[in-house]
């Protein structure tokens, strides 16, 4: 490969909306499932730290790094319940992938809208393992931006046709429902939680609020159902009445992490919880009875990053849709970076102005 | 301001040479000192945390965020010591400056070369603080890519013109001796590290090798220097003998950070350093003595980054000299991020091939 070395890949917004276009929505959640399981079942090979959190009065800044030790990759993302007020996205992401050998970015991508495909993917890829066999009916309850993604994930993956939605705001619930009009799906707008609740197999909570609410109460959720926890992942940010934890078994990605951020910062630090990539290589069991109520309390975790991140890389030598942007100084001599910079200046006398003169090196 | 919420100013390679040619580099690294002092002077309202460091066989990949509570910011940075056998830096770097208030990037810009500037600019300003008034002659062993920045920067700062070069590698030397050339240095090209620091009043150290090495032997460093010593800056990564620390009064920028990579992890836990703020606050004496022996065992910490990408960003506003690169989604409505990806497809049926039609959302 002749590719110059201070050149990354970069697939923005624009080339990401047509990647996903041109693949198609659910084959993207279900490859991005596959990845992901691939990675999970992988665990041990992989750098796994609590995400870096910067918090502040309105929001949190943060950064997922992790690392199969072949690739290193990252995702910058924001949490900011307010933004949506000045037009701005309440989550918004983008990420890098590298070489693990060198050091050098392979791919800077955009990941608002890959955040929302892979984390609808990781829920419906958990719920494989913990919802009831023949499951078809799902509550979501939040119908922001995610929510759309949610559904298409679970139709995917588990053959989930049914949708009982539920928002405090009934013009995202028109939204979601619209959107997902001519998809297949059949649509129940509900006026309540209890009400969008009643009778689904899978619970879905993607609520945005950055404090501790009461989505659910624990007589709405009878036994059975399969709890998929998105919105409850920050420090002081919950959906779920602490008693229905106490009533389910309990699923988590990197349980570190979700001790700080998920519904179980509720409970006691040693409550039991099982990690996903457990019950995938077949460690723990994930459900084991029809009247069992499961949870996965998702917060998010790095290598569901890297691996969209591997899942974009790879499908970009395919189809072309990305820019290159000049990221990394590539000086001739890799040692002679002010070389390099005296060399870009023309006339030479720019490069200093106190300097007379800027002579060639001497040999 | 109307900017459109989903362009992020990038500043490239190419502009950031023409950013510093246009302004001049001992001015940038002037100015650069100036924003490092006044945000280490600013100490208290920083987020600290030591770099996020993934290591490796062949090197180590770092994130290193801060925040003053108003901007937030972040460095990517490799340090892979194997990277010029086949043409690439030993250290490529880029960053990103976000609004804490929103969480949304306000900058992406390259820091390859912004690293070498801030880093030369932190060993200037801390040893305006350390080294002896009128030192005028450095040594500096390592001439590699950092080498003629360290010089430009004490040439800027403190008067330094008299340098003293050396570099296992001869061609390394000559390079640098050639890019100073004709800049206003008295530049003498040394056969060994002692010939180079023999009469030195401050010595830097910038060596590249990922081990403990012993580039500096206590017997060859006199009453009164003060050492700049860069280069050991990684877990098992250190460049003087131990005994030279024992006699130093030693200088750090983040002590916990600096207790794992910098040349003090050869020392006990509890072995005092200062922290360089405490310093410019009047917190703590700087050199008090001619005779003293000065240490800044420099690493590099996130807030130099902040600075420097601060300065970078103020500058943008006069110049022009950046893309806009379109890295965060902005629907019209921030939940409707499905219908953005839908709208973006034509014709519609692309949207997903399963699907016979993609109607409008229902009003």
């Amino acid at each position: 490969m002749t590719r110059k070395l201070n050149l990354v890949p970069f697939v923005s917004v624009e080339h990401m909306m047509k990647l996903v276009l041109a693949i198609g929505v659910e084959r993207v959640l279900t490859d991005l499932a596959a990845r992901i399981e691939e990675d999970f079942r992988g665990w041990s090979r992989f750098d796994k730290t609590p995400r870096l959190a910067s918090h502040s009065v309105d929001g949190v800044i943060e950064l997922m790094p992790t690392s199969d030790g072949r690739l290193y990759g990252f995702k910058y993302v924001n949490g900011h319940p307010k933004n949506r007020r000045d037009g701005r996205q309440t989550v918004a992401a983008f990420g890098v992938l590298a070489d693990v050998g060198n050091g050098y970015p392979l791919l800077l991508s955009e990941m608002t809208l890959l955040t929302a495909l892979r984390t609808a993917a990781t829920s419906a890829l958990a719920a494989r393992y913990l919802a009831r066999p023949g499951s078809r009916c799902m509550a979501l309850v939040g119908n922001g931006a995610q929510s759309e993604f949610q559904a298409l994930a679970f139709k995917a993956l588990l053959g989930v046709t049914k949708l009982r939605l539920y928002d405090i705001d009934a013009a995202a619930t028109r939204k979601c429902a619209g959107n997902l009009a001519g998809l297949g799906f059949d649509v129940a707008c509900c006026a309540s939680t209890g009400e969008a609740v009643d009778g689904a197999d899978i619970v879905t909570t993607i609520t945005a609020d950055k404090h501790c609410a009461t989505i659910l109460t624990d007589a709405m959720i009878g036994p059975g159902v399969h709890l998929n926890a998105v919105g409850g992942d920050c420090p002081g940010k919950t959906e779920l009445q602490r008693d229905i934890l106490l009533r389910a078994d309990i699923f988590v990605e990197f349980a570190p992490q979700t001790r700080v951020e998920g519904e179980i910062q509720q409970l006691d630090a040693a409550h039991p919880v099982v990690e996903l990539w457990q019950v995938m290589t077949q460690q723990a069991p994930g459900r084991r009875e029809a009247r069992q109520i499961t949870l996965f309390d998702s917060v998010g975790f790095a290598i569901e990053d890297f691996s969209a991140l591997r899942y974009v890389r790879e499908k970009l030598a395919d189809n072309g849709l990305y820019h290159e942007i000049d990221l990394l100084a590539d000086p001739d001599d890799p040692r002679d970076l002010l070389g390099m910079l005296r060399r870009a200046g023309t006339p030479p006398a720019a490069f200093h102005p106190l300097a007379p003169r800027f002579p060639q090196p001497s040999p």
